[in-house]
């Protein structure tokens, strides 16, 4: 299928996901016939309650382009950038993944458990220049909050469009430095258009540096004799390495715990991001060999997740570990929007159970974030110079903060497109437009099912998680024309039904007279009409007698068939 | 009913509600058969999803003991400190209520919507001491962030009691000083126990002054040519007040929005406490007839709630308000943990709507909290020089940093302590200790109703809320002990049936052969067995297909009587 939103020498630049949100991420070049692909992630659903797992992008568009697509380049391994891919690949065909460094060991990790994937994943290096098609694509490496993350430089016959990823600037990084030079180079040969991450687009500084937690990190552990419990995002491999380093400054002996932070660690010492001397891992099963003062246990849940480690050591259910008095719980992070109750839940628990809990705060600086705030934006977009500018990455107002700081940096106004999911930017080198809109659109995961969760389910989910349900069944003889029996009412989520007996025999007879009636004027059995009418009543019954809107499940029964 | 915990010169102090949350305060200090009640709120439940409105104290023991109140004295006027008063005085006889300045006003107002309440709200003074049997109250003004916000001295045979009420210390307050030499005045004179606010006890910072925050606002005033739209808390008359000032300051004509916002303007500008030169408010319906420029939008919101006005004007469905290009909305507010996705939110679409946003930031500081931060926590200690310390009024965690920081100030180790809702401490002169629990908990209220929401149709609402509901309704005859038909499987929140045509006949079947082989081998119908059964084989067929647990809900029809 041609895009026909394109004239010929037109690149089209949009995001099937990550633009107005935080995740989902994957953006697409379009070029002539062909396609590239960057990123293909999840979303982790801000509602907890809806029973959503998560968020994917609606694929229909590479579905129907599959033919065009080239690669799937992966910026870094996070979850919001390469967690929709078994995802994308049951869907659409996809001839090759390229990925760099760890994200490679966790891209196969997730595919292993989705068996049938064929897909070759080739490891891209910096200094290469791999050529598909017209298009071809190089790379520069990132400071971020995983190791191995890659901004990309997408060559094409109009000029360079260049995709960030996720960046800071780390002058005094826990991993290698970033690629100024690289960067600059770029922008001293002329880019057409930037792609640049936008998530901390409103803190008005300077990310901290990795160091400085690394720091403060050590310098807690001296000041603490007890048993250390620290909480941090598994992904972040480079502090868990600083918290093992901290832990052998201090001979302790390092026992991990959850699952993740398992999976981390077996890959972080594959990849030899995660060093200690011989005997510093403990098995976890061992923890009561060694003296409290002697112990650090890193876990998961330092988002207040319920299933997690930590929340499990908080609420007294974990299998190893009980607090004691004198354990230190540090929060090697800070609670992400909206996960703020249940850290806030946790962290209650844990003061409740005896244990000192220090958390992240411009005191104790034990976590930084892996995005560029106003400060490094303005030093990407000072290196990158470009001509067009769109922010990618962040919500609405992250994304329109970021375009007012391109255009303070040198962005002529009016190239710069604050845009949506689906809109096609179409630029040549002297043009940039939009085009129009492609197909894009969120896609819920939920238990083992793709998209069989539509908005309806959703705000049927959000109706009965406000006031319950309520069902009234009503049986009818096919040939009389008259109910069998009372209506039967029956709820879940409601109101205790057994302690309001005479509401429940005044709703039976209501429905039971309603639907008699309507049967008696009638000489067919208009199950949609009857079903109607039992809405209606009923809603207006309990709501002049609770002031309350359960969702109603009517039921009609036929029998003497 | 004797208070059988508490020895007969023992003065009892313990919480209904305000130990362990923010919210529902309700103190009570017995003493032999009198009970003086503190204050009397509600507590907005976190989660704004499963329907419930907000919570209240169980007041069984206050029902209990209704003989012995001599009075519910009120520290100020905000919901969590007055919202329960309704309810309280539908179940338990309260002879008079004290309160004094807006709280009188908001207490009537709210009285008046439910009639037949016949208490008398009498109005204290400061300098007064009020006699009620065996003990008497006196009053120390504070700061917050409503006007008219006491702390209440409690003088007993054995000692003085002090109630700070919820305070911060404001060097230079909006409205009148804190009655600093009234505080330092008990304190010289010697108090037993000091309850006092813990809500801010993470912040190690004082908190900020109002005058600062006046300030930030009319200095932003100055900068902005087009129309300004503020959103605040409604019961922040102060900063209602430095709003219209900063809006006469700068020539604008004031318009007023939303229902509670309406009333604080009301109370507050017949009490005299927003003040402003004649034809400076003008009727909200005539805000075309005045340029943009010379006008100021006040208005509810600030919390991202869906209904109030600022959201409405966001999300473009307000009736009198559009917004245009070079309007500035000014959050004078913080988003309380739990409403940032709401705000967040609101603050994306006031973007796309093309408005600026300003919202408080250490930049910008528009606004600051009403609660003493740790360095007035230790003045107040350090003024009051308490023998006992029981900090209130706050989450577990903050109430155990404040025990701290009671304990750095001088009160004795052991001297502090950190109760939940119900523990009863036992104080005289000399000793103090924690003698048992009262009933204490959490009373439902969603739509006019009270409490007949208990805990399981909460956990119902929450599973409903994560996978919907499955119903199986199964006829049976009674007297030849078979299925009528095949079973009916419907579904609300679940997945698209409609769309799973096999796998509802396959339910549909399993059950039915299922239960007609459990009637096959019985000679009556054990409805309740029956129902375990169809829950069971549906559960492990739904979760062996879908991985996911709807809830089931099985009806037996029994026909044929």
């Amino acid at each position: 299928m041609q895009n026909n939103l394109l004239k010929k020498n037109e690149v089209g630049v949009f995001a099937l996901g990550g633009l107005g949100e935080v995740g989902k991420n994957m953006y697409v070049v379009e070029y002539q016939d062909e396609i590239l692909v960057i990123d293909s992630g999840i979303l982790f659903p801000e509602d907890h309650l809806l029973g959503i797992d998560y968020v994917i992008p609606d694929y229909t568009y590479l579905f129907e382009n599959q033919d065009k697509i080239k690669a799937l380049i992966i910026t870094h391994g996070h979850e919001d950038h390469i967690g929709g891919i078994p995802y994308l690949l049951r869907q659409v065909k996809v001839p090759k993944i390229y990925a760099s460094g760890i994200a490679v060991g966790l891209i196969k990790n997730k595919l292993e458990k989705h068996k049938g994937f064929r897909v070759p994943i080739i490891e891209y290096q910096e200094y290469e220049k791999i050529v598909l098609g017209k298009l071809s694509i190089s790379f520069f490496r990132t400071n971020h909050s995983i190791p191995d993350s890659y901004g990309i430089a997408i060559h094409t016959p109009e000029g360079v469009i260049v995709h960030t990823g996720d960046f800071k600037f780390d002058f005094t990084p826990t991993g290698p430095d970033a690629s100024y030079h690289r960067i600059a180079d770029l922008g001293r040969k002329g880019v057409l258009l930037l792609l640049s991450d936008s998530t901390n687009a409103e803190l008005t500084d300077f990310t901290k540096s990795e160091s400085v937690v690394s720091e403060n990190i050590k310098d807690i552990f001296t000041k603490i004799d007890g048993r250390i419990i620290v909480a941090t995002f598994a992904s972040n491999v480079h502090r868990v390495q600083q918290i093992v380093e901290a832990s052998v400054a201090t001979n302790r002996k390092v026992a991990v715990y959850g699952r993740s932070m398992l999976r981390t660690l077996e890959v972080g010492r594959d990849m030899g991001y995660i060093k200690a001397p011989q005997g510093t891992f403990i098995d976890p099963h061992h923890l009561k060999r060694y003296p409290n003062e002697q112990m650090t246990i890193i876990c998961t849940g330092s988002q207040g997740e319920p299933m997690a480690a930590l929340s499990r050591i908080a609420a007294g259910t974990h299998r190893q570990i009980s607090l004691q008095n004198g354990d230190t719980v540090i929060f090697s992070s800070s609670p992400i929007p909206g996960n703020q109750e249940g850290v806030s839940k946790t962290i209650n628990m844990l003061f409740r159970r005896g244990a000192n809990v220090i958390t992240n705060s411009p005191l104790t600086d034990t976590h930084t974030s892996g995005h560029a705030g106003q400060e490094e934006q303005k030093l990407m977009l000072k290196l990158i110079k470009p001509k067009f500018f769109m922010p990618i990455h962040g919500e609405y107002r992250m994304l329109k903060i970021h375009s007012k700081i391109g255009i303070n940096t040198g962005v002529r106004k009016g190239n710069e497109f604050v845009l949506d999911n689906g809109d096609v930017l179409a630029v040549t080198r002297r043009s940039a437009r939009v085009a129009g809109k492609v197909q894009a659109g969120s896609v819920y995961i939920d238990g083992s099912g793709i998209g069989d969760i539509g908005s309806v389910v959703i705000r049927d989910r959000k109706l009965l998680s406000e006031d319950g349900l309520l069902s009234a069944i009503v049986t009818v003889d096919k040939e009389t024309m008259k109910l069998v029996g009372q209506p039967v009412i029956t709820s879940r989520g409601f109101i205790y039904m057994r302690e309001h007996e005479e509401l429940t025999s005044e709703m039976s007879q209501l429905v039971g007279t309603e639907v008699q009636n309507k049967l008696s004027n009638s000489t067919t059995i208009n199950i949609s009409y009857l079903k109607k009418t039992m809405t209606r009543v009923l809603s207006k019954y309990i709501y002049d007698k609770t002031e309350r809107n359960p969702m109603i499940m009517p039921v009609i029964m036929i029998v003497n068939n």
